[in-house]
């Protein structure tokens, strides 16, 4: 079938790495550096598809572990696919649904989740977790992986080929190559092991994609821990390959995240797009793009909203706490939210007297207003970023925005 | 201070008790009968503003009781009024927490409320509840209530003068008097007795009304439970008074509503709007429009929302019954709700499948969605009916509707 996917780089950095571009998908275009907004069980939490769309979300991403679990992914194919399924009509991905299976798949019986900072962002849940000790859990073995359903802990099997196949069903316009994530935790070793694996399943979601044909375009996931020669390795053994584009998977220390990304970007071919998995930390974001990844995503910014966080040019604030009951501004004056955005008379709209008390009161609307703040706050934020590498005043714009922001 | 409040009949109905007209606020026209929407602690639960206008709504109801002690009706003032507070601009309500008080505040300690039907809706929580037991545990007297807490079991009282006080804190266009909410279940010595308390309760609204000045207009509750002398005095009474309006309260069985209301619209003065309290059920709308009501305000069509009861022509559907599973097409054909009504290229926008999935995953867009669609169905039921009074033909209307639609 005929693909319309493309990538055209508008401008790069200094440093050979990180660049502005764009992504030409079935579905529409995504100006790259972007942010993509996680919307897991094919909705993004307490938003309407337009909602999200207002906002100036450009992508969505569903999550394929959870969605072969609820409802199916035969039942979304026969729904039409994703974008017909949740009324969302602009692009999509889908992640290889690896990362869940080892982490809630893994994790089932055990009584929970370990949790760990990926860049600054604890993730549980829905999110980007890993489990030491996954290899007793999940049942890996060198053709796929049998786990438990986190739902009713029904017994499931996953391989490159089956991920494939759900991911082809579900329809979206990127999806991933299925990829052991290891844990920060694991010895050089297991690493190497289980990179051999990720290639040799690359090679197999690779095939199993080219054989179901279709409109959809894959990226291959890079692994490789902390370990430069591994990640090296790696870009260079995914980067062979006929990809559209690439992942950048695994779990980084805040400290080393910069660095890998460095080492794989340098080995990957220029010509495609690199989405970073999981990250998004705002001094994550601008080091992931000044060393070369294109597109990011993360459900920080979405659960931090339902838990009161709300992000500002300053850092965050817990909208929780007692001083904001009787504070009768915006979260953030001169934001161009709709939660913050004045009304036509110029009055407050919705006030962080009015978040405080719908949050105390766990009425949803805080969930809604908070995600919108949240999720504009990120998407506008990279929006700038590029707008920055277009004007030539990376350095600058990512120097002055992380002297006033405190995490 | 000046009122701009008026109300105008445009089309009586033949029994010289229903009619269609338009009740002017300061914040707006309400075209009647009309559907008040609830919006318990200044949010209409799960949608913006802005979904709740679009739907259609023309004016929302808050809660007097839970507004006073969540965020405070001080904050509320400060904020501009709840208007300001919630940023709806269109006609607000506020009850007199009379109800809550004897429900919510009344059943602290006793481990729950007490459940029964009004119409046909099972009320809990924000609801319109009663608790036979409320004399003992809300102590009741002559001056006034005192009562805990729900939330913190703190102890607190209401008066009329509070009540009122309250209501010109909170700011809304059309405020009620502070009344007692008698059982079903009361005795005829023990309405009789309320009754004259609640009368005495409405001059006293009235006179703290008054002092207050203010653009607000101010209802006054007729009670007298199921017995026809006692809603014919409390009529001709509070109806002699100088309130710009009328509420209709108390609890009803599902026979005895339309009589009810017939006794009270009898015996009330023409020109001034009625609001009939908390009802909500289909078939009660078309007999208390038939019988003299003008305006209406029920939790029922949210909070069946939340549950995953979805109204249709024909009667409720559960969307969480595995059949919808596999059901794309939208909640209703010809539905013209945003979350029915199709999409620009005529395929369905959310399907049944769809919401059926939401409900499964506990998504919040779940709760939002089925909301939309619940309140179109019913503001724009009120909106047919409406119009049928001003064609003439609102029996032939009500034949056909109720033929239909099965409870």
């Amino acid at each position: 079938m005929m693909k319309t996917f493309n990538f055209q780089i508008k401008k790069e950095l200094a440093n050979g790495l990180g660049r502005a571009g764009v992504i030409h998908t079935p579905h529409g275009d995504i100006e790259t550096p972007a942010f993509i907004v996680v919307g897991t069980k094919a909705t993004v939490k307490a938003l309407t598809p337009e909602q999200v769309s207002r906002l100036g979300v450009q992508a969505v991403l569903a999550n394929t572990y959870h969605l072969y679990l609820e409802p199916g992914d035969e039942l979304v194919a026969k729904a039409g696919g994703l974008q017909n399924f949740m009324n969302w009509h602009g692009p999509t991905f889908t992640d290889s649904g690896g990362f869940q299976v080892f982490s809630l798949g893994a994790a089932f019986g055990e009584g929970g989740l370990t949790k760990f900072a990926v860049g600054n962002t604890e993730t549980q849940n829905d999110g980007r977790v890993d489990d030491s000790n996954h290899a007793k859990l999940a049942q890996i073995d060198d053709d796929g992986v049998t786990f438990r359903s986190h739902l009713d802990g029904s017994e499931h099997r996953l391989t490159p080929e089956k991920s494939i196949q759900i991911q082809h069903n579900l329809g979206a316009d990127i999806i991933f190559a299925f990829d052991e994530c290891t844990a920060p935790s694991a010895d050089y070793d297991y690493q190497k092991k289980a990179l051999a694996r990720t290639h040799a399943w690359a090679e197999r979601s690779l095939a199993e994609h080219q054989k179901l044909d279709g409109p959809q375009s894959l990226f291959g996931i890079v692994q490789g821990g902390r370990h430069q020669d591994l990640r090296q390795e790696s870009a260079g053994f995914i980067g062979s390959l006929a990809f559209d584009g690439f992942g950048i998977g695994g779990s980084f220390d805040k400290d080393d995240m910069g660095t890998a990304v460095r080492w794989v970007c340098e080995n990957l071919p220029k010509d495609k797009p690199r989405h970073l998995l999981g990250i998004g930390a705002v001094e994550d974001i601008f080091t992931g793009i000044e060393n070369g990844a294109d597109t990011f995503d993360c459900v920080a910014p979405t659960r931090e909203a339902r838990n009161g966080s709300l992000y500002t040019a300053t850092g965050r604030i817990n909208i929780n706490n007692a001083q904001y009951r009787q504070d009768f501004g915006p979260i953030e004056d001169g934001c161009g939210c709709y939660v913050c955005s004045p009304r036509l008379d110029g009055g407050v709209k919705f006030s962080r007297s009015y978040l405080a008390h719908l949050f105390r009161s766990k009425e949803m609307l805080a969930a809604t207003l908070a995600s919108i703040h949240n999720l504009y706050f990120f998407v506008n934020l990279v929006k700038k970023i590029r707008q920055s590498i277009l004007d030539e005043n990376f350095a600058e714009f990512k120097q002055e925005f992380l002297t006033r922001y405190k995490n």
